[in-house]
């Protein structure tokens, strides 16, 4: 197992400073390893000593992809990689994310782990978003989120009225700023905000999350993900809506259009080094258990 | 398929006046269909042309039971029947219940229905609770829930210091009132009063609600109901914990003493005449849309 | 007391059919009382008897304004007669609000006890909305709101980073979708969408209700109506950010804009038929008491 | 201004080993400065350069009471010098509470200081408590709180049902596990942990928080200090009621006893340090800012 990982791709933060020296470590521990490297093509490098890779093909022309940044950096190199199955490692800038996971200190050793054959490989499920406009037409694209899809007004000054439908059965009309549908891995990011819960990253479900809304007792629901979930917008919106996924690409929505969200058949492959821990991410990162009111005696 | 319930138990809310009528109509039913009535040997009756059997031994008795009552008489008679794998059909008295949604005036076309094979069946999954002392020792009896298990302080005014764990695996300490542990069954009830999400009945999964937690990031954890979630309280207890199975047993806790929850063995099996719509249900029990606030204009 | 409400103002939703009906009810009732009445000058008519006034003079030259609408109706004529503290009666379209409490149907008994002086007069806090330049110029252009101010990003795919102040003192920094700068007639409005609670009307009272708050211990704070609240975006936005008062104007921020907010010098006047009950209607509103759960039994 | 704290009395939180320490050091710093000081009666001592004085004494004998301990001990010491009006100053263990304001590395500066005039006063609104039995008779005894008053069922598994009302207007029938009435000191404990706001200690308001409410809809309400607040326990109860004042002292509630909190005459003076931040606390406590998510991009 310790020979899988041949060639290395890499994915990194721009224009961040504090990428360069971690980014520079990282490939000469590489290359002392004997590791075929390619740097994502778009981000910026002097050196001659290793191969560049457009975006999209970074997937298919590498056996592991290290992703130097925070959680927003591995979301975009997950979405990438996604058709291709191949595994990311997430190393952070100093700062523990809840999938860039090493830390930049911990580099070497966690390197000397994973290509041991030592470490944690995790699944988990991405959804697929697509588009129904009001006159039945499905539009060719389709976009991979790893986090969530959220629809919504553009404006939160006037409502958005919206009907929710699993496999086609309605669920609910809603009046609000707008729903999220997150993934369990999204449901830590804007599904939290919005007051939805934690759901474990080994739960094949997704949440459904208002947003703001308008009736108190329209809560989140969570639902097994092998369902399709189907938000449609009103047949008069007052103001524009949209949807966008993982929080970088949006779409404008016209009255009546609908948007449809699967599993997707890929999953987000990621390596964690030996003694990953959910639960302990997920404490520090939500401080559990260190914010304190007055004692109530 | 029409032919299979042969037998059918009857189990009704007692001490309630507007039961009997209902009933009445009922065994007269059932009879003319040539069924062999078994009404719940607790319940008072007058009638002769009907057996009675114990309440631990109608589920073994019976091909099918009708419930008369609201949710919670079926959480009764849910528990009773649930190790013989015995469905449930539930009529309500008069207000439509999650799980008794029969109506008193539909009863008959249900009976139509069923005995002709036209319902709709499904699965609830339970879970079974146990007691592991804080020396290690692992309490005989077994408690099956369908709706939660509570665990929390007997006084609200001292609060409760708690481990929880899944599959072993540390997850979080606690500062509360208590936690429930909920089903996608119990996930309307009291896990819906302490902020919990509602989950699909379809949903393998438990529900994690703290009540009252102390710390304002310790949100609901949804986890896969194959996991078995364990509940450790302090080691030193400032007033009274207990852990209590669909509000209706109670059981004191000891220092140290853990609640263990996994998922039962069996299923509650539910009988739902034709059309039978969970979301539906859900929209009407939660208002959902009637609610209205101040317009933003 | 009686002989008070010489000159009638009225102000009535437009582009509503419904509206029609009772504006013709209205005027012949007035008419028939013997009232000068003033029709807001931008609504149609055909009708020789009235008189007309514009819009922001509505409030100077009228004893009382009825508005027929909904509470969005009444805001709208609230702000144009704030600086005249004339009072407001709202009459709605059938559906009860909370500001516009007169059915159609009671619409002549209410005016017999108006004008005979049985009435309830409510005061409400409005607030007086200022903009702050990076540069620490004042904006001439001052902004009543009966409801609320909303501070946010325009795109809810960025975070909003800013800082709240009282009086000049340093509340928080805050990592949100926005702020909602709430009066007590606004609490039950887009505040209570965002998680705030209820401000009974007659409290002198703020409340700072934050959107989708990145922290999950940033709570809703209410503050003495008093205090000047100002709200200040972030050095470097990421994303454009706006502020909105009472959902109806919304005004882009720059980097490092203060939005101040402090209590209006005037109220907002509203009369209320005799039996008024401000919780009636809020249980009305709320559907307090109807939604129902599974039970606990 | 300085010479007024004469008499100082000591109010010390018990077995508690951490305290000695700072206890001994307080009364030499005081002993030094020639005070005459009173250690509350109940606490051991061993020092015959000190007076004691009685629980309840301690307000009218001193000008100033020095509390060492945590908040809960303020609490007490609070409800003890009700009546008198005297001022306390708090000093706490090593961690910050939301009253007892002074580290004990701080503490000869802020004694300094608090000698010499030099420190902030505040006076928080504190609530008296009342009951009122079926018969209309009401109890001679009434209870002060300083954070709140909680009416609640005694096992959670039985739902209470309760009415509120303000000035004997009827607010609403609740269905809930209880009903918390606090003070703005209040807030940031237990009522916190149920969803209610932060109200700023300034502002002269009771939050009404129910707990675990049956009803979602059933939110939290505001209202002015100088208004009765009575909730009264239905008149057939599933299971026993009781209600509780700071967490502290607990009575049971029979069927249709109403519980009366209005505000009490007296305030709880507090001396803080000069510099003191009430902003600065709350950010402290709550870890404003310090809890991370995934990010959205």
């Amino acid at each position: 197992m310790a020979s899988q990982f041949a060639t290395i791709g890499i994915f990194a933060k721009k224009h961040d400073d504090s990428v360069a020296r971690t980014l520079t470590t990282l490939i000469d521990d590489l290359i002392s390893r004997g590791k075929h490297v390619l740097l994502e093509a778009s981000h910026p490098t002097e050196r001659p000593d290793i191969g560049r890779c457009g975006h999209d093909e970074l997937g298919a022309a590498c056996d592991l992809v290290v992703v130097v940044g925070g959680d927003g950096t591995l979301l975009d190199a997950g979405r990438a990689v996604a058709a291709s199955d191949t595994p990311l490692l997430g190393i952070n800038l100093g700062r523990l994310g809840f999938m860039v996971d090493v830390l930049p200190a911990d580099m070497k050793t966690t390197l000397d782990d994973v290509f041991a054959g030592r470490f944690i490989a995790e699944s988990r499920l991405m959804i697929e978003v697509s588009l129904r406009r009001a006159d039945g037409t499905l539009e060719e694209e389709m976009f991979t989120a790893i986090n969530e899809c959220v629809i919504r007004n553009q404006s939160f000054a006037r409502v958005l009225d919206f009907d929710t439908y699993m496999n086609g059965d309605f669920i609910s009309h809603h009046r609000a700023d707008g729903m999220v549908v997150a993934t369990p891995t999204g449901s830590t990011a804007y599904a939290l905000s919005g007051g939805g819960p934690v759901l474990h990253p080994g739960l094949s479900a997704l949440a459904l999350v208002p947003i703001c809304p308008h009736t108190l007792s329209d809560r989140p629901l969570i639902v097994d993900a092998h369902h399709e979930i189907e938000v449609t917008v009103a047949s008069e919106l007052d103001g524009a809506a949209l949807f966008t996924t993982d929080g970088q690409l949006t779409h404008p929505l016209a009255a009546s259009d609908s948007v449809l969200i699967k599993r997707s058949p890929h999953d987000l492959h990621l390596i964690h080094p030996p003694g990953y821990d959910y639960f302990n991410i997920l404490r520090n990162k939500l401080q559990w258990g260190r914010g304190q009111q007055a004692p109530r005696v």
